[in-house]
């Protein structure tokens, strides 16, 4: 069986190397901070000197930091994953990165003889911590086969896309859809009220037919009552639609509802709704 | 126990009769054409002579027509409903009709002392011969509750809203969203197929997540292969987009991603799809 | 020389028919308050005792009333316009009417033997009082011939399109391209201010280019002040966008950039701009 | 009497260099191909040896290139502007380029202790042979204020603005309004050959109102044709677009309608008409 390290032990990381552990697996943790690692410690994980000491240690590395600037930071730093990478060793980067750093990433570690796969998940604390996760993976084939016992103990499914820089593509894609189908939302709960309907009629005619979805049945009736606790903050999402969009003028694909639905966001923001949840948007949608 | 009239029986009123026939209910039928009666006859229903003996001699009648023109000529018309209402009678339009169709046949009955109901159904073929439509009603509350049973046997669920005219307006506001979310899925879709991704990977990693719906499940893999058997006509998409286009206009309601959803299918149908699913929208965001 | 009849006194109609008058034409006014007759009088014009005494004693007759309903009254009504027609004589209504109401007009005119022509104007008070007005015909070709005089004297061009009902979409068209280009400048502007341009050097620069144009020339200064004195109220700019968007939705032109533009225009009227000139759009683009 | 240099001789660098020498300035030229410095040194001009011997020998060298790579290149190349820059001497740069590009340069010379000016122009070859170019400068006042003379010679109008990238930033916002009303006036067109209008009528109207701009009426009659002779490539003003919607994203400014047109000319990037003049967007506004 492999043995495996894990970088990166925030809210998330901490979840998924949990999980790894509990299941049995052989795993070494680090963090920048290492007051993180004791818990983990204690479950029976080994502590590592650093990410390079984790990557040159162990047959597959995870790591799980906030953003690409920090995948970048652990990656190319005095003692980060580089270093410690050789013939036969694998990293697995499961940070949310756009596709040029894991491009970047991808071939530094080639260039060593390393296997590299970007592993963007989709799900947040609850499914990593309840091992439900869903990875969008791309990069080296052979790795994506040899990790997929331990993606399979911390997520529920995982997706191979055989170009670098199409995890991220696809994470982008659906927080597209995802956006906009908000929007759309948005505008029919506030249209209805204007007309007299209660939102919560609506939500309840859509919970009885073909497009009804849990963002819907999740998020609608706390929109009718104004509350939007931060799952998925604006700014972010709005973001991920700018991304997309520069996404679709480079590949020519005009995306004129998504547009529409961007600049929604975009007021939103200029508002000042953007660290609040992205379902907000709906303030700026009413008036 | 009521008594039952039924005027209309194309597919969806020959599903909806015989449901109510079989569950019990003393039905009476009629039809324009009136060999569509003869399989329910077979099945216990009677025959009435003209929609307005069959309102005359029913406590509560049901009609199922085409579009608001045939709605009101049912009522309106020599032999039609209109002739049939005197106090004590009830009709129950669960014909798709417009706000304005809907005042106009409510007015009408109340002036004769009868009760009306709107009652537009979502759901189609299927649903309606599985009793599993659901019913947006308005009009006459004490209506509404006395059929209840009937609508039970029909339906999964039936909303009742106050104000005539708003079933019309529920189901425009539904379809507003509908059409949207499959504008947005079908930028998602056809921009994933430019950069090299498989569009039933993308329909796959949906599935995951907290957007998924039976929509995007149940014709995205269709439209991904250049299929769309007609279930909800294009055509008519567009034109209830319309109509929630108009009502938000009316009430100073802003619908910025609507509005750009209802312009591809405007397009759609200047492509020569109007006759397609409304899901065919997908060929003119390819391309 | 023909005669004149001139039917309503307002703003716009006394300017025109002092124009005739002064041009020494033989001119016999009407209006319902007829009290506006009298400085019309006074410069040499004849009285009439209603609208079908006018149409009657005057080969030509003019109609200038403020909206489709008004122009369907001075029509239809007892001593109305309808009631003077005989064959040989001549209707010419320059009110802004729809195409639907010029077409029943045109009908009613024709089946008693009469000649009738929409000719909606382009331009308001200042180039009705110089005469430099801009007519917009369609109708009876003959009609337009022959009035060709008493038209020049009003205006300064006028243009015939051979169908009845274009003088009207001809206009709606016009509009509806103005609506569209003030809010591009609009969200000029307002990009401008927010990176740190001074609006009035985008003026200056607009100016010295191939865009330029008196609307950005004469309201752009006001609109960086916040003024917004009331030359065509916003509320009529977003009708006529909703009736530009409702001919395109009836012949399948998506009109995408147009749309967007109408949501912003409903978006001013929802915040209580509607009575300001549609110039005021620019204050719910700026927030 | 300063001296000048001009580096880059294509069609607009030529032209520019042309007027300066013919208006009896001392003027040095140099080119990458250097026989494109014939006819000017025939003019009167002398020949230099690199961009940095110009830099070096005049007290104002111009700089004329394609792009932002090519302007970045004469700046730091072995043998660029950099090279020949000590305190006292002055570059302006009068290609088109972004702000990030303006801002480079402007520090890297600035750190030598010269001056130095972005001025990108408005205006093509016919201006540029005819002293008509209008100038958006930002960057080192004294420098604009010690070059109008010269600017003077080569334009007919120039513009200072405080901040660098402030000229790139006027540009680009010049250009999105001036996209957007090519979308607007493109659906107008289409919309009124469906309804059945002459689009040279509509020219027409447009022509005698307040939103006539000399952009309608000299490409409008060619559009009518199908005629797109490419006076500013659909490609560039596409990717015009495309920068202004960002910058319009980094300080929280919708564009709706912009963002709509930007896609039109996305589609017709996608159906082949980058590189017609980008009035050929109505192309795909047509059907």
């Amino acid at each position: 069986m492999s043995t495996y390290g894990f970088l990166g032990l925030g809210i998330m990381g901490t979840a998924m190397a949990t999980n790894l552990i509990q299941a049995g697996f052989d795993v070494t943790v680090w963090n920048r901070t290492n007051t993180k690692c004791a818990p983990l410690v204690e479950l029976g994980a080994k502590q590592g000197e650093s990410a390079a000491a984790v990557v040159a240690g162990c047959d597959i590395t995870f790591g799980m930091v906030s953003d690409p600037e920090a995948a970048l930071s652990l990656c190319f730093e005095k003692g980060g994953v580089l270093e410690g990478i050789t013939e036969g060793k694998s990293y697995i980067d499961v940070s949310t990165v756009d596709p040029d750093t894991a491009s970047t990433v991808y071939k530094a570690i080639q260039n060593k003889g390393g296997r590299y796969l970007e592993a963007p998940v989709s799900g947040s604390k609850q499914p990593a911590e309840d091992g439900t996760l869903v990875f969008l993976c791309s990069g080296d084939e052979s790795l994506y086969s040899d990790a997929q016992e331990a993606l399979d103990v911390m997520g529920k499914k995982s997706f191979y896309f055989p170009l670098i820089g199409q995890g991220a593509q696809m994470k982008l894609i659906i927080n597209m859809v995802m956006g906009t189908m908000m929007t759309a939302f948005a505008e029919g709960l506030s249209l209805g009220q204007k007309v007299g309907l209660q939102p919560n009629d609506i939500i309840d005619v859509i919970a009885q037919g073909a497009i009804n979805n849990p963002m819907f049945q999740l998020k609608g009736p706390r929109m009718t009552e104004g509350m939007f606790a931060t799952a998925f903050p604006l700014k972010h999402m709005q973001k991920d639609m700018r991304l997309a969009l520069l996404l679709g003028d480079a590949h020519n694909q005009p995306l004129h509802t998504s547009s529409a639905a961007n600049n929604a966001y975009i007021r939103a923001k200029q508002n000042g709704y953007g660290e609040e949840d992205f379902s907000a948007v709906i303030k700026n949608i009413e008036k």
